[in-house]
């Protein structure tokens, strides 16, 4: 199994390398990275000195070619420039960039700012959440994985919506993020002196993970859901944190126990018991999801909690995680290590 | 003007001795501390070394009856057992904890878990939120300070319900604290490798606070309000950001120039710009609370964030601002320091 | 393979079952707590929900008479009281706390405060530094895990010493270390608002682990060392960084090379090119010590830069390793996971 | 008093501002800032809404000529291309950056890596450290302020070099910074992703405030000193912590009656008792340097601990205190305030 990373020098790049290093199926890695061309990686990124011996290499498409699968790890408008012609070879695509995640192409543009340059793979693309696709992504060459915000949200509501449960009309989901959700790409509002110990919302006008989060949850509920989406910026390196407000149609659901069954047999959700409120370090560096159910007012307000790590389950663990349903191997290949706590 | 502090040593405590020390109408401070007493308070905490020569006493009542007002920095249930005799005697008192803030006493003994001590006082206090309360302070000589999350919450409402403008039925408040919120009495869950690198959501299923929120806004609104309160811990010392959401009776309303209006001649309250989103640091070691509101789609849902510190407006440096309306002195004696930022 | 670890609810504890739950020649564990007797580990810790199901028993020797072997996470004076029962029915054990590092049975009591509980079994400890003891580890029933801060001074002096380079009469060890390296126990000083945004010195007067460095430094040279030891208080979980001042004997040196060939075939021990700073996060989570050496002015003094995670190489993964070496089993067992950066 | 500040967008700029708009003396203030002229401050940095309104404008030095003083917190270099037509104008300077810090112009354009352009200027600079040069800056009409490493290494040795009591030849000074220190400059090793969490030295091989640091340790011993000089990047907003290592010429001489008697009189440097050890945060936002003395071994090594803000003490508070000196205002005006915390 010959595996590619186009783009392995960002936060999803290093965190795939992390995981797949120890993964059992894995036999050589490919790594990209134009600046980095001909540099070792420990040499570059101290922390893989003696984990790899390996050179990046130019991203060139007949270099990729020989690889079984190929991960994007790309801002968003690079992987469509490469993906057709390496489909058109045989080799698989997952990318981690959100050029394949919104079926509307003119929606997508509207939202990124550029003309979509492979708006015929779009329709090809199979979104990559396990727990709603399954079945598709087995048989799919090309992945869109989703964002880190959407995983948490919908699998926050994937068991409601799938259910009928929940009125649609009034969804929140408060969410918060990590620093490293925002990439490594320069900006003073990165600064660590002007993050640290501090606390924001932005984007509440309006953030690029609504169209995918209301796409999706539009064919979990098969209706239109318009949501209202607030994100944070937490002082945190990794995870996410959804609080998520909903109305149920019978304030008398048992929604634990709704939870607890739809989720039995998924390896990467685990639903805690009632009273329990997830920490976002309970999975960090984990491809878990820890969600939370409650009716504090006993009425039909209902609070789902959701936590993940944004670059495990939020990307490069859930990528995986699609990789292994693909190719047939256990699906929690290379995605068993306990949380880092503290 | 002699100044006595009840528990000088807490977080809210030592942040009232940090604002009093340069208030330029305290002319003495008497500091009590059963644990402390007869120990200077730079020896006790280095940060005052050389700020403040004094020592702690023991906290008695024949000394404090000397004080011309009395905060009270003490844990629940302590302010009750020596309010009464300090009024009979003259003495203002500022009360910091929550012993005099819900009207309902039998209301209060539920969330609080004793038998309240001064039942009588109840009714006297005036709830010292300045923006919504400033003629009553003016005349009080028993103030209940707000709690440091009603005060973000209230303040994030008050233009909205005095002016009638919201649906009272499903208003949500998401809400985050830094960790100095909780005190210094010692648990496992505000040790540093608990609380660092994580976000966690606690008491969904119900909040000493929610009863204080739901009776000062059902007085804003003149009917009775039942909110959905959810806090959540985050990994900085000082400052709360509160995240509400609401639903306008009319979805043309001009909120931006209605807050803007309400607050126009307020000290401590800014309305920032649309489009720009308050960070707690913005307000770090000031009185001041920063709100942004945004209706991000154009109907009636409507947003309103607010940033406090609350160990300043959230708590200390508002029982100042409520001694400064009670002793005619300019509101803003004592608490015009810029924020520490970064 | 039978594992029991007894205290497994402190950091140490339940790092050593991060790493065992992986470990491919464990098969079952035993986990003591008298606190948690007949709790799941998961519903007490949930970052293990679904990792292991498992109840915590009572620590008791019958019990842990079943075991291959033993590691204690125990407060210093408990592992004592029930080892000898232990070695007596041929378990072995791996003793996490300090109460066998020292040989000097008076000065350990003198450090502890209190008298040894089983001072016949200090001699047949062996002391589980594999970098410098990795024939008696493999022989011993007894291991005396270094001390956290120990591990990093003894490692990043170890070449010069082996190798008489070093003038012994200055050593200086400035170290800092993450909050997780004093435990759980509940203090006001290890709160997060006293901790977070802040950075001091402690113990300069003298610390435990002096004594214990100073034996094993003098081991090292064959000659008696002292040496100046200052700990600093990190805001961070984990890590510990120290900074190592002395003097070669001959200024030209090469001592570069001289750490690069010393460290050549260590599983665990990394040297840094010449110009690299390491960093706590590029070992956190890992086995791994990183090592770098700079002659700044070309003059006899030397700096020796030493990280590691006091958690893994400083405790629990430092005793998996020495577990790994007594039964046999690749050095590398259950270690190999890459760093989690960010 | 008409103040200008030219930068007043950087860390230093602003903390200035933070400062200078309660000190009783300053009437007007004069921003300068290319990028942001024509902009209100508290629209561009929030934390000032509602405290000062005030628009930038252009650094012109016909503008500036107006002031009574400026201050520059400019890069290196920039200063020296604007301070000769202000000093010719009468306007006294008071330079925050490197570029009148050492007196050897070939050395500063060594370590600067420019050529210098105003050399003739640097004679008459005199450098800003109150404690050691208090009546050569009463005269002064350019001040060269300390670098923010400097003033901790200079204030913790002067009692000790001016009293010769110190062995000159192997002095270390391992001092660590908060992130604020190293400007708003972007770059990928500030992000906060990047620092949190994580601690590291750098710069081993060299740093620009050594050269700064030898030339004021030799004025105030009257001979020749090297040190030997460690950096390292600690993950906090603020704060400098030096922990300075020497060998007295006489182990028996009593240095913490030594240093009490020193700094007697000094208000903003404080002596702590015997056996406490100062905390960055015991100063945040204060001009305040706190420092203990410790002899560990009761032999002739001695250990000094010293912590400021770098902001403050390092930086924009002694500019001001600078100021105060040169025109005869109390050394305190505008300095008083208490420490932040937590």
């Amino acid at each position: 199994m010959n595996v590619g990373i186009v783009g392995a020098t960002g936060y999803t790049g290093l965190e795939l390398l992390r995981l797949l290093v120890t993964h059992p199926n894995v036999d050589s890695l490919l790594l990209t990275s134009r600046k980095n061309k001909g540099l070792s990686v420990g040499r570059v990124y101290p922390e893989f000195q003696s984990v790899i011996d390996l050179e990046y290499s130019e991203p060139s498409p007949e270099v990729l070619a020989d690889c079984d699968v190929v991960f994007f790890c790309t801002p968003h408008g690079v992987a469509q420039t490469m993906v057709p012609s390496l489909l058109e070879v045989g080799v698989k695509v997952i990318d981690l960039s959100a050029d394949f995640r919104i079926r509307d192409v003119s929606m997508w543009e509207k939202w990124y700012g550029m003309t979509h340059g492979a708006p015929n793979c779009v329709a090809r693309a199979v979104y990559g959440l396990p727990e709603f696709n399954r079945e598709k992504i087995a048989l799919a060459d090309l992945i869109a994985c989703p964002g880190c915000y959407p995983t948490t949200v919908e699998l926050g509501l994937l068991p409601l919506l799938e259910n009928g449960c929940l009125e649609l009309s009034d969804i929140i989901a408060n969410v918060a993020s990590g620093v490293s959700g925002a990439g490594k790409t320069l900006s003073t509002d990165k600064l660590f002196a002007e993050v640290n110990d501090s606390f924001k919302a932005y984007g509440v006008s309006g953030h690029r993970h609504q169209p995918e989060i209301e796409q999706i949850l539009s064919e979990m509920a098969g209706n239109e859901v318009n949501i209202t989406f607030v994100p944070h910026l937490l002082p945190i390196n990794r995870g996410i944190h959804s609080t998520l407000y909903g109305n149920l149609k019978d304030s008398r659901e048992n929604v634990q126990g709704l939870f607890e069954d739809f989720y039995r047999f998924e390896p990467f959700v685990q639903v805690l018991p009632a009273g329990l409120h997830p920490s976002t370090r309970n999975v960090r560096g984990t491809n878990i999801c820890q969600i939370s159910v409650c009716q504090p007012g006993n009425n039909a307000r209902i609070i789902v909690l959701v936590v993940e790590d944004n670059l495990t389950k939020g990307a490069s663990g859930q990528a995986i995680q699609c990789m292994n349903i693909m190719f047939s191997f256990s699906e929690t290949d290379g995605l068993s290590a306990a949380a880092l706590v503290p």
